[in-house]
């Protein structure tokens, strides 16, 4: 029986998604979870990986479980054992073989950026702080020049293998409520610190210290070098996987 | 030289605002990060105590500086002296012997309900999270039976002595937001655990356990064992402080 898990997470507390030795991992506290309640091991598959310090509000994850269990008791049986900043907010039963990574048409990323003079003690763990004043249109511009199909190398992490670095970008855009400034991105796939860099990228535009024309050209000559490092993972979350 | 501070804090990592020995307070904080500065003890006078776990977006505090010193710059030294979820977001000149408990007007306080089924990994520490449906306009009947000058010894906490419990509720109400459900209240001044214990029975009014007419009897008895026990204090934010 194979089960898809909807679930959402605060990243500050975990080295990441992926099991690690010696580091407490998103999907090893569920692994640990479910071996309390089948008493046997159960492996996680997530439909990809995010950072220390990443968040995410709708990560979705399949387990193969070794006897049947009514999903909705499931999700209570956990949510009971992990702790509270791990949340299942979904299980149902889904098709026999599913894969949520190679299964997922696309995913969706936010990023916060809090734009203003004074820092805040609710929000340092969950957006960048920028204390320059950002022009929001001239970083909508530049997140035009994202949309459609590229080659990202510029905009990777140096020290992944990966056979493609091209990824297509279906939507690329900034919103303002108060003063958070909030990304939105959508993909077939993300390279391994992509958005994180991406996001540097525009807040320099936005500051002025880069023009459209020259993230243009940085994007072109796929070099990561030429790009700015990347943005604080606080900011990023993963909000949704679409199938 | 006397200072007005105004400043927020996520109240989760102490055991509130008033110092106490062998307990890390917000006042104690601010008063070693003062004592850096100065090289000598500076007391920090509040508005008013807030208890473990409850947070302040605009709580109100006076120093008396031992030598002139530029209050931006104070500010500045103060904020990276501080942890995170401790922020001083202004500091001006205020005139000799203020008094910021004795000379405020008003106190503002806001209450954050978490309304749904399944708990949150972000909000878990930020409110409170009640499953059951709660009727809107029966916790807005009931908020509005607080407004005015009322004896509030119902919904204090029995611990504390005052010299009365005579409170002048200026505002109460409640608004929804999506998933949250908030609760706004203006008093002159409020008794221990008094929102605490307001919210709890307001609560208990939306989910039907209580009727508005009830909780006016309980609100003119004056007996605090036959209104329930608090509402958590992660919900809690003092907001702003009027003078």
């Amino acid at each position: 029986m194979v089960l898809r898990l909807t679930l959402e997470y605060d990243g500050n507390n975990y080295s990441g998604w992926q099991l690690q030795p010696r580091h407490d991992s998103i999907q090893g506290r569920i692994e640990a979870a479910l071996e309390r309640i089948f008493a046997a091991p159960v492996r996680v598959f997530g439909s990809g990986r995010t950072d220390a310090g990443v968040h995410a509000r709708g990560q979705v994850a399949s387990i193969s479980i070794p006897r049947p269990f009514d999903p909705a008791e499931l999700q209570r049986a956990l949510n009971s054992i992990l702790p509270n900043d791990i949340v299942i907010l979904d299980i149902s039963i889904a098709p026999d073989g599913f894969d949520p990574r190679r299964a997922a048409r696309a995913r969706v990323y936010e990023y916060r950026v809090l734009n203003r003079k004074i820092a805040s003690a609710f929000e340092y763990r969950y957006s960048w702080l920028v204390r320059d004043q950002l022009d929001l249109d001239a970083m909508n511009r530049a997140a035009r020049i994202f949309v459609g199909e590229h080659d990202f190398a510029a905009f990777r992490s140096l020290g992944t293998d990966v056979t493609t670095t091209v990824r297509r970008v279906i939507l690329s855009e900034w919103s303002r409520d108060a003063d958070v400034l909030l990304y939105r991105v959508e993909a077939n796939s993300f390279l391994r610190h992509m958005v994180r860099a991406m996001v540097a990228a525009m807040v320099d535009v936005g500051r002025g210290k880069l023009t459209p024309e020259k993230l243009a050209t940085i994007l072109e000559g796929l070099d990561r070098h030429a790009a700015p490092a990347n943005a604080p993972p606080g900011g990023l979350y993963l909000v949704e996987v679409r199938y």
